[in-house]
């Protein structure tokens, strides 16, 4: 079993030593662990945010955890070598087309959230977001129009056997939880949502047991503020899943405590292959002080032993650790407590 | 002065006849009202959501009441021919390319949000949605991939003009506020968005009283969850204004009391040609039953009277009263109060 580590840049060491420490208590048998450099820290001494080294460590893995990338250093550079590239870079070369984001809030952080803490504790929801296409990775550019002005111009599409590998990972999804399967789209203006829902409607037939339902996505982020309690599993694409994703992990609160994973076609040995990296950014502001929350890097870690190892017991292990460290009062300064980063991976490790 | 009224469908009739009242009450002089079919009660009528001769009207008036369209009977219909595609038509025929949304919480009603109401108090943004350009007006459709594939597109673009003149609106919008003004985009993705930064970057040398920052669009989904209070001015693109306006009626919570603007370049004898809605939609499954608030329409009005016919002080004077009627304890169903629509239209008009 090889695992990649990608620690990235800002807090992403930090929080990435901690999950290694967990890694290493669970003393899985056959594990080859190899460590790359990605985003601005791979800018800086490779030249490019994701170096073909990088890549090539990835592709051979079973799986890669990734830490986080963002520099204020970086600013100032081109697109194509700012380090948030490197994520799209991986998705796109390694083919991680689903986006699996749960977001979930935490028994007894209802306060965490800025919604009332009844309308917070009721969110149990699994955003799945196509990684791959849409508007992200059609052909892009600026060009001059007929009269000389300038004009930035961006492909959104999807094909349908794009849509179709999305929505069987989003019906699947909804078959091992609740049974409802929320598409969200703006088919009553776009038609690459037009081809979107006619797929979901089409692949619906393979799953009588699972509800489908669409929402224009105005409409989506409407309810997510108002009932995010409604939804149990949302599918959709690659645009309007990062804004919602990052939307109804705000509603949860305690974004320290999200983890996500991006998992592609290929199968391992053991599960598929996949990337999973915390929610939240690189902070470069609290980098380095040993302030940083690494429970989401940890339960990212989980969804890995999970999704691409096949390690349920040991997965589980893991978010029942960090579960017991939170209800032993072990809150990091993102939750309102005082506990270090490295506190914090003592405290798992404990209860591990 | 002319107003075409478009009522609608659902409980625009019902609303709509609300703020019919108030304007007669108001007694403006020279003032010649019309009123028109649009969207499913148009399509019933003169098969077409926007008939030629609403179109007409609404370009022959200073000014455009709109209620709300939508009708579950014409949901069966193409896309061409259902009830919201006549405001996509009104918005491009008539040149509507500035939407403000203005989200600001009523005192006392607090309450109503699903934010936690010292986070809810604090909602004042303004929020200006760029409206006749992006991937909602650019070549779109259905084709074959060379592997015969069906893929969905729809191009998405600005030009530098069109950015530049919804540039303008926001910044002057700011200078009469906080002066702070937040440009949302996706700048790490899109070309578009490059453009959109750039073109508001070049356009806030004209406002050095103004604070511009950019955010980018996931963030600022976030943000919206987070922190609403800490928002002046927003401006943004057409696709991202959907979502974002919507969201941020939402987090205010009462949606029955928002009003909105569409304005458009040509100017009237007494300010700019614009067409006015509430936020809300046609709700079908209450029309006819009275229970409809009807203050965000009459708060519409008030917009138009400021807007359009430059009657600032008609327009307060319709606030106020709407206000008073809120205070007085005058609330909907949708606030949780038993007033029905023609009593709140009472209460309105016993505050003029
Ligand atoms: C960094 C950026 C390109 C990326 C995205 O838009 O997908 C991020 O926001 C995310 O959601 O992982
Ligand atoms: C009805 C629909 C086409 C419209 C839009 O997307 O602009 C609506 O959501 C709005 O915001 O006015």
């Amino acid at each position: 079993m090889k695992i990649a580590l990608l620690a990235g840049d800002g807090i992403g060491p930090e929080i990435m030593a901690q999950a290694r420490r967990v890694l290493d208590a669970l003393d899985l048998p056959d594990m080859v662990v190899t460590e790359g450099d990605v985003g601005g820290i791979a800018y800086k001494r490779h030249g490019h945010p994701l170096p073909p080294e990088t890549l090539a460590m990835a592709r051979e893995a079973d799986a890669v955890l990734f830490g986080a990338v963002g520099d204020p250093d970086c600013d100032g550079l081109e697109r194509h070598l700012r380090p948030e590239q490197a994520i799209l870079g991986l998705r796109s070369e390694l083919g991680l087309f689903a986006n699996l984001r749960p977001a979930t809030t935490f028994a007894g952080l209802e306060g965490m959230s800025a919604l009332r803490p009844e309308i917070a504790r009721a969110i149990d929801v699994l955003i799945v977001r196509e990684l791959n296409g849409d508007v992200y990775f059609g052909e892009k550019g600026m060009r001059a129009t007929d009269d000389g002005r300038r004009e930035g111009y961006d492909i959104m599409s999807y094909a349908e056997d794009e849509v179709r590998r999305i929505a069987h990972v989003a019906f699947r999804a909804a078959q091992g939880r609740k049974g409802r399967l929320t598409s969200v789209d703006k088919a009553n203006v776009l038609e690459t949502s037009q081809l979107w829902r006619d797929v979901m409607v089409e692949t619906a037939a393979d799953y009588p047991d699972v509800e489908l339902t669409h929402m224009y996505v105005d409409n989506a982020a409407m309810q997510l503020v108002k009932n995010p309690g409604q939804f149990d599993v949302i599918v959709t694409g690659n645009l309007f899943g990062d804004i919602l994703s990052d939307q109804a992990s705000m509603c949860v609160g305690s974004i320290g405590l999200l983890a996500s994973a991006a998992l592609g076609e290929r199968q391992t040995d053991f599960g598929t292959f996949g990337m999973y990296e915390p929610i939240h950014g690189s902070a470069p502001d609290i980098a380095g002080q040993g302030r940083a929350n690494p429970m989401a890097m940890i339960l990212s870690l989980a969804m890995l032993l999970r999704h691409s190892l096949g390690r349920e017991e040991a997965a589980e292990r893991v978010e029942a650790a960090v579960a017991t460290a939170l209800e032993d009062g072990v809150l990091g300064h993102d939750l309102g407590g005082s506990a270090g980063t490295e506190a914090i991976g003592d405290a798992v490790l404990a209860a591990l």
